[in-house]
């Protein structure tokens, strides 16, 4: 696979979307927090998008500038209107802007309509973990159906991400994962392979369970299932509700509402400031303390040690950071389309 | 099984109580919220407890009157030490405050250390649900470990449950689940009926998978598996450490804190108003909506139509008040013995 630098990718990415109309903070932030995705390894969900994202806001499906409208605000709680301003941009925002609030009030949430599809919901995370605060995120896509019901062969939800990020006095924890059994960008990655699933995590149509992820891309009527499975997918089921209900309910804006809204999110932001509960030490150290545990687990595999959630991530980062951002061939032929279509200068592949 | 009429229950729970040192408000809430369990069906979280709790009582592990210690409050936080008040006691009043606090400031979270033990979660969330509010509940205890980390071999964290109720225009949805394949309770129940479990949801210390729950019950150093099981518990770990950190962390709470407390809880309660995010109408509007696209799923069973979470449950309260509160044969010789340790009048079996 090419590897690019960072720096020039960035430069690349921001040039591109400021030629699609992106205003250049805009440009700016949409481009850090999708590179940020590949930098974590959540490649599905970083540059692989930027030509996408790009082609939106070319084309007027994203807003390349303007305000978020502020529909509710207290000290504790906001509700916004995106209007169909780039996800990683109106994300970005709705974290510093939820960190700023818990700093004063001891929490915050903002619930956001309408933004535009908001890429890897891990790469927001530090921005909250830096300043010694909790988040959770939930995000949910009004028009997408592909995740099933517990007992039920038809797709209703969205494939909806949640992540946290907590701080310790070493390396934040980290968690990105859906409430399915697995995720629409890893089955077409499984299809374009050509292998077959890890497991059984799809339903057609006909009820039939199946691991071949060419039932899920080319089949009609698919649905992957949540998270438990046919035994347990009651849980995962219910973690589907909240994270719809959390995300689309509060924001005002469901499966009617968004049906012609292609990839467009209702977001969740929560932090919660742990000095507004007890002392900041004894958070870490209680913290600190239930990492150690898991790390001193034995390992079910004595060649695999219990890893922290977070852990290969922020070890990927800092590698790719210093030798350069690995992009599949797939990817770096969408980017020379972007250069392409946006008459910019293409990052170059690094042959060191 | 015996059945009961729930307002003999009800009565027999407050004299038990109130004689093993309870004042009348905590008994009258304790026996309240234990027998909300049975009625709601978590009867492993019911009156099977009320004489353990009572024990507690009596020898001074939980206190039967005082108050609760407000360590930290701002109009959308709180931190509470219950300092081993009844946990049925303590978690309806962290609910009830978080209410009045989020009709103001439109979210509270509540934290509270050292409850004794809570109880059945789901038994809290119509408290919220009734005044059109948002619950989300996560609960754990310092001093117990008995759910592995993913590609751990053995337990870390205790079997945290997690709740949340969401009014709808119709019966509110009510959630109360486990973050693991299954809880120590359920691995009781079965090993009690000398039955398998129905999956492997048990890891033994020499890290072989199991379904037998003698190895869990009788063994050493076994483990349930987090949710997800050997392929995904990625997944139910994560949300164990969020669980652990969010209750004990939070509360400054921890395991080396708590290790010598029992079954005393870490608690965390959350609530949202939806008003402060949007209009209630559009709330449930697009809650019903989502409702509706579930129940409307063709289901994998044509006769298992897809269940909304405590649509059963309420439905078995709602017989239970009618026709009596089933107890099993267990739980009735625990009433008898604890009718004849505190000298109060047992109920009276329905033989109608």
């Amino acid at each position: 696979m090419p590897r690019f630098d960072a720096q020039q990718l960035l430069h690349f990415g921001q040039s591109v979307l400021t030629a699609a109309g992106a205003s250049p903070e805009i440009a700016a932030d949409t481009a850090k927090y999708l590179l940020e995705g590949d930098l974590l390894g959540y490649s599905t969900h970083g540059y692989k998008r930027l030509y996408f994202n790009a082609k939106l806001l070319a084309e007027g499906q994203a807003r390349g500038e303007g305000d978020i409208s502020v529909l509710k605000q207290r000290a504790a709680v906001a509700s916004w209107d995106a209007n169909f301003l780039p996800g990683p941009f109106v994300a970005a925002k709705a974290v510093r802007q939820a960190c700023d609030m818990a700093r004063d009030a001891g929490t915050a949430t903002i619930v956001v309509r309408r933004a535009q599809h908001v890429a890897s919901l891990a790469a927001y995370l530090q921005l909250a973990t830096e300043q010694g605060l909790l988040i959770s995120l939930l995000c949910s896509t009004p028009a997408q159906a592909s995740v099933a019901p517990f007992g039920g062969k038809a797709a209703v939800f969205s494939p909806n991400p949640f992540a946290i990020g907590v701080p310790t006095s070493d390396k934040p924890l980290l968690l990105d994962m859906s409430f399915s059994m697995t995720a629409a960008g890893k089955i077409r990655q499984y299809w374009e392979r050509q292998q077959p699933l890890p497991w059984q995590a799809i339903v057609r149509a006909d009820g039939q369970l199946s691991s071949d992820p060419a039932d899920y891309i080319e089949g009609e009527g698919a649905a992957i299932l949540p998270l438990g499975g046919t035994e347990l997918g009651y849980k995962g089921y219910g973690l589907c509700l909240m994270s719809e209900i959390w995300t689309m309910s509060l924001s005002n804006y469901g499966r009617l509402d968004g049906a012609s809204d292609g990839e467009s999110n209702a977001l969740f932001v929560q932090v919660l400031d742990p000095s507004a509960f007890g002392e900041t030490a004894d958070f870490l150290r209680v913290t600190d303390d239930l990492v150690a545990r898991c790390k001193a687990c034995p390992p079910l595999h004595s060649d695999s040690p219990v890893r922290i959630p977070g852990e290969r991530a922020l070890a990927k980062r800092a590698y790719q950071l210093q030798q350069g951002v690995k992009l599949d061939d797939a990817t770096w032929g969408r980017l020379q389309r972007a250069a392409q279509r946006f008459s910019v200068t293409p990052p170059t592949v690094r042959d060191d």
